[in-house]
Parts: C-alpha cells; sequence; structure tokens
C-alpha cells in the first residue's frame, strides 16, 4: 500500500519545517506506516518528500534495503558513527551520526509526532537540529481515513474474529449448568479455557493478538477486566475480541455479551437499554457527523433512561463510563474517537460503536460492532446477531 | 513482586531531582515494572519513593486503585482538567493537570526514561517542570536483574518454548519429502504451517507470542526473517521462538537450527563452527566477566576459522552479524547486553547466547539457549538437544 502523504506534505510546509522524523520499532503503527518496514527493535525514519530509513545497527539493514517502502535505506556507520562513538561514546555517537544525515539531506528542523523519543529530540536539539512536537499526529489523522485496501484488510480480521466468537458462544451454548456453573466435559467452564478456544481460533485465521476480555459478572463491571475463574449462568459474560491480522498488521474488534439462562431483571433491561444506544448511535454515522455526534445519541438513550454517562457526570463510576466507540486499523484503538471531543466523521474511517453499563452489584452489558464510514452513511463491517441469552 | 528500586533512589539523589516520571502503557515494560498495572492505554506512574499512578480518563481508575501497586491513584479531573480544559482545550489542560499532580506531591523536577514522550516534556517544560532525560535507563538496569521469582517466570516460560520447539521439530521430522520439498499429510510443509503448531502449542501452554521466526534458505540468512514458503530438504531451517507467558508478561527465547536430511558440507561446517562458538561464549559467562568478554569469544571462534564478524568488519553483510546475546524478561530484548558495549555479567542476569552465521549464498544458523548468571558462572535454563539433522 502506497499511502497519500499530501495532508504531510501540507503539515510540514505549514509548519516551515524540512522534515518529519520517527524513532520508533514497528509495533509503532505511524512507523510502520510511513516505513513500510516491520523490525522489533527501534529505527529512523525521515520523510523530506522522500522516504528515508536510517539504522544503527547493520542487523536489519539488508532485509530493509529489500522490504522497506523507501527512498533510501542508510545506516549509522555511513555517517561517522564508528568515529563518533569513539570520540564521544556510543550514545552521543548516535545523536551525532543521525543529525548528519539529516544534513546530508539538507533537513534542519523536524516535526516529530507526540510521543517522539525524548532522548533523541534532546539529543538532536543539542546539535542544532530544531526538533518540534507535530501535536496533532498528523500521520495518525492521515492514517484514520482507511483506503478500500485497507478496509479489506480490516474486513479479513473481522471474519476471523467472527470465526472466534462463534467458537466462543458455541462453548457457552454448550455447556451445562451445574450449582450455578458452566461446565464443559465434566470441568468448569472458565475465562481462560473461552480465551484459549478464542485464541487458537484466531491463529487458525492467520490473526494474533495480544489479549482477549472474558469477563462474567463483577469481572465484566469493569470494561477492561480480562476475565478469569468459572463463567456463571444467569449472569452476563462480555467477549470482546480485537485480533490483528498477521500478514497485514490490521485488527478488527467486536464485543458481545452473553447470558447463559434467563438474566436477572435488571440485566435484561441493561442489555436492551444497551442495544437501543448501539442503534441510536448506528444511526447517527455519516459523513459529515462529529464523533460527539455518534457519542450524544448513546448517551441520550442512556440518560433518558435514568442511567448515569460520563457526560452527565464526569466522576461517575457507574453507568456509561467509557466513549462509544473508536478507531481501529494498525493500531486496535486509533483516530478517530467517538467522544465528547470527537472530530468530524469522514468516508474511510472505520470505526467501532461499543455502548455499555457497568456496575459492581450488577455486572457488564456492552454490544460492539465494527463500521465503516461511507458516502451516505456506513457500512456494517459486522455480521454477528446481537442476543443476550444462549 | 515488589521491585529492589534501591538503584533508582540512589539515581534520583545523585542527580537531585525530586521524582521519576514515566508515560506509557503497560506495553513498556519499565511502565508495568514500576506501576504493577497492565493497561493498554498510556497512564503516567510518578515514583517519588512511593509509587503514584495518574490517570486522564476514568476509565482504568477502578482496576487501578484494586490491582495497581501503588501509593495512591489519582484522576485528572482530581486536578482540575475540566476547567483547564474549557479554558485551554484538552492538549494543554494534560499537562497543567499533570504538572498539579507533581506540584501536590512536592515534585517540581523530574528524571524520566529515555523514551519519555516528547509531547508530555515539551508539555511540562512550558509548565516550569525540569525534565531530564535518565540516559542509564536506570529501572531498565534494575530490570535486568532477576530475582527468584522472576527468574522462575522466565523458567515457565520456556518449558512452553520447549514444548513448541518439540512439535515442530516433530513437523519436520515426521515430513515425507518430495522433488526436495516437506511434504506432511500430503500438503507441502509450509514455513507458516510449523508457526502455526508452535503458537497453538504456546497458547495452550499460558503464552502469546508477537512473532515466531521459522525462516529456510535464502531467508534463513537474514537473522529477522519470519519466514515463509515450503520448506526444503537438505537447507539449514532457523527457528527461533520467544513467547511471553500471559499470566506474568516474563519471556523465553531459544533457537535451533534443523536440517531434514543431509545439508551441504558448507552448511555442517558453519553448524558445527557455531556450536563452538555457542560453547565458547556459554563458558565465558560468569558474575565480573562482562557481554563483551562473552562475545570475544564467541567473535575469536568465528575469526579464527576465516568468517568475518561484525568485529573484524563492521560493514559486513555477512558473517556473524550480531551480537551474542540479549537480556531477556519483561522484553523480550532487554539488558544486559553481550555485545562490544556490554556492561559485566551479575547474579540474576537472564541473557540467551545466540551465535550464528549468515549469507544469502548459504542460508543461516544460529543456536540460542538462555540462561541465567549465578553466583558462579550460570544456569542453563534451556533443555533441548543441539543436534542439526532430524
Amino acid at each position: 500500500m502506497d499511502p497519500d502523504l499530501t495532508a504531510l506534505d501540507a503539515f510540514l510546509d505549514e509548519q516551515g519545517v524540512d522534515g518529519y522524523l520517527v524513532h520508533a520499532d514497528s509495533t509503532d503503527s505511524t512507523q510502520y506506516y510511513l516505513s513500510g518496514f516491520d523490525a522489533p527493535d527501534p529505527f529512523v525514519t525521515l520523510y523530506d518528500g522522500d522516504v528515508r530509513l536510517f539504522f544503527l545497527r547493520s542487523l536489519e539493514f539488508g532485509r530493509a534495503k529489500r522490504e522497506a517502502r523507501a527512498e533510501s535505506v542508510e545506516r549509522g556507520i555511513d555517517y561517522g558513527y564508528a568515529a563518533y562513538s569513539e570520540e564521544y561514546g556510543p550514545r552521543e555517537a548516535t545523536y551525532r551520526s543521525l543529525a548528519d544525515f539529516l544534513d546530508a539531506h539538507g533537513v534542519d528542523s523536524v516535526a516529530a509526532p507526540p510521543r517522539f523519543p525524548l532522548h533523541a529530540a534532546d539529543g538532536l536539539r543539542d546539535l542544532d537540529v530544531s526538533v518540534t512536537v507535530d501535536p496533532e499526529d498528523t500521520v495518525s489523522d492521515i492514517r484514520a481515513v482507511k483506503t478500500d485496501e485497507e478496509v479489506d484488510n480490516v474486513r479479513e480480521a473481522q471474519l476471523a474474529n467472527e470465526a472466534a466468537m462463534h467458537a466462543a458462544e458455541d462453548l457457552i451454548a454448550d455447556a451445562v449448568v451445574e450449582d450455578g456453573i458452566l461446565h464443559h466435559d465434566g470441568e468448569p467452564l472458565t475465562s481462560e479455557a473461552v480465551k484459549t478456544e478464542i485464541e487458537v481460533t484466531l491463529l487458525r485465521h492467520g490473526c494474533a493478538l495480544d489479549e482477549t476480555i472474558v469477563a462474567c459478572g463483577a469481572d465484566a463491571a469493569d470494561p477492561h477486566d480480562r476475565g478469569s475463574g468459572p463463567l456463571e449462568a444467569g449472569e452476563p459474560i462480555i467477549i470482546d475480541i480485537f485480533p490483528q491480522d498477521k500478514a497485514t498488521k490490521y485488527h478488527a474488534d467486536m464485543t458481545r455479551t452473553f447470558c447463559k439462562g434467563e438474566p436477572d431483571e435488571r440485566v435484561r433491561e441493561w442489555y436492551d437499554l444497551t442495544e437501543e444506544a448501539y442503534r441510536a448511535a448506528l444511526d447517527a454515522v455519516e459523513p459529515g457527523a462529529t464523533g460527539a455526534d455518534v457519542h450524544d445519541a448513546a448517551c441520550d438513550v442512556y440518560e433518558d433512561a435514568g442511567e448515569p454517562t460520563l457526560r452527565s457526570d464526569e466522576g461517575t463510576e457507574t453507568g456509561f463510563i467509557h466513549s462509544t466507540g473508536h478507531g481501529v486499523g494498525l493500531d486496535v484503538h486509533e483516530g478517530p474517537s467517538l467522544a465528547p471531543s470527537g472530530e468530524e466523521l469522514q468516508p474511510g474511517h472505520v470505526v467501532t460503536i461499543e455502548p455499555g453499563l457497568y456496575d459492581p452489584a450488577v455486572g457488564g452489558v456492552r454490544i460492539e460492532d465494527l463500521v465503516v464510514v461511507t458516502e451516505d452513511g456506513y457500512e456494517n463491517l459486522t455480521d454477528y446477531r446481537v442476543e443476550l441469552t444462549v
């Protein structure tokens, strides 16, 4: 994929700086997006109209020359690293050879993404290279608008996600209830066992993932609790899966809440209300609407029903205590944000819609789909029914 | 685990700063180590003799109060975030509420790890908080020396690693050769299929992993090529597995090189030479020796046999083109380094010993064990035979 960096050119012009500098390993999605190179240790990418990679060590040099989407791939030893190291020590040599590399490309001033490492910024500044933060994280904004190829990458990851969700739902559906606890093959069915089933399914579909959430009862009351221990009948079980396709590095994201058997009345009410909030938020998705509009649509439903939200009470620890959604791509959490600060939606934005309610006394309920904003609304990339009881 | 932060106290004293500040999500191992809290989005940890967590958003607040190893868990809204946001916008509000949090704890000056995000450093500096880089990455040095509990965590991950390596070796051993290509169940046996087998085995042993290397022939000539396509008989196949235990977050790391059938003479020579370098490097591991000594031991073997190393030719792209090893812990690559700059080894250092030879015309060979430095030498944490042909 060849990213469209017009907006980055415009940003550099507007700031009056010579280049954009990234210093990170490829788990930093801006690094991967700009360089097209996947490496586990930090390296430098300069964008000065062309993409140029700079490595301190030789280890990745050969592969970078073959694989990176770059005009040039260069090394510290090409810019006096060895001599600098002898004279100033290895750390100072890093900054001096990097500064010489920049100088060789006529770059005296760079903008850098917000999380650019302080040591490199200070090291370059001490050598009279101007380093300013790009507070808008311009490449993130570029990344947020997906090409058709990127949307297809997300779609592919979402297919794996649906297979994994089916595997999890089947485990719960097939479980037998003994003493209020789900059992499978005579053993208590645990959160951990369901996660392993999910993760093995994802691996077999070419996806990796850092974590999965299978959280039951009080665990589910915390949106980021991963869950543990035996699953209970009659309690809401939140399953949130966010795999990364290993080939493309694009993510998907989906949540369903299941209950084995009949939930109590409160959970049923919460679920129906959350489904209403989810549909209201989906209805609000279209180009020109803001992320804040979509978030407000979900908050309206909850607040009308008397549930607290962060909008009605910024300190609340129960109710709807997170934003309505976020962008998904190379990062599982990226722009745009469907939150009070959420900017205008554009065609190509891929976002989650995921309202939920939480209270340690009740548990948690969340429903999450993944959609892409289109010219006239949105396309839902999620093909999975919305149903509480299994 | 309660980390021993004596060295951090000494560093802060020596620098004359009030605290140590980390701003990262918990994939940053220094953040996880200091805070004891696992969260996917960046948060702030202040160490001022006590560990204090600071969150801008409420989402993780409840869980952090329960799970973090912290004296206090605080929030932006407790430090005027909302009012600042109205007056200055959300970005500036971040820095102002963070500065107020620091001020409330009597902290005017902080040191920060090398990769501290530039935006936060500049934001705080603009508010007259002194932010200096800790160039030695003091917490990394502390992390490099493992407690018995941490060594046991690595040991546990290594057991999973060995199970996965056996699964991979068995696939290769059981493969049938047709037209020079390994076959399994009538299909060509690919690098991808072996990786999936490895990863599923690791998952079933409670481990996750980002990547695995199963690289054959020319792919193997590049130490970080992950490999793809059908595996070939008579060619060296490098398998490098570096799982992370999901419960503890500690890693293991091991490499073996296999050949289905007889390799050509050159590969055999390379293997035997690499085994000799590996044994020489292992023999050099003891407290008081430096990482450079261990690296030199491996380089000596290669150079005596006429193979280029980065020590003999810093620009070489073939031969022994990486360092001899690295620390392993919460990060798969951490201190100490077994390289020309490698510092003194101490009991509790967990390091890989992994010499190798590479040439696109031949392929690659690498042997890697994981050892812990003890009071009088080392203990090898790896229990896996060293044998090329399967």
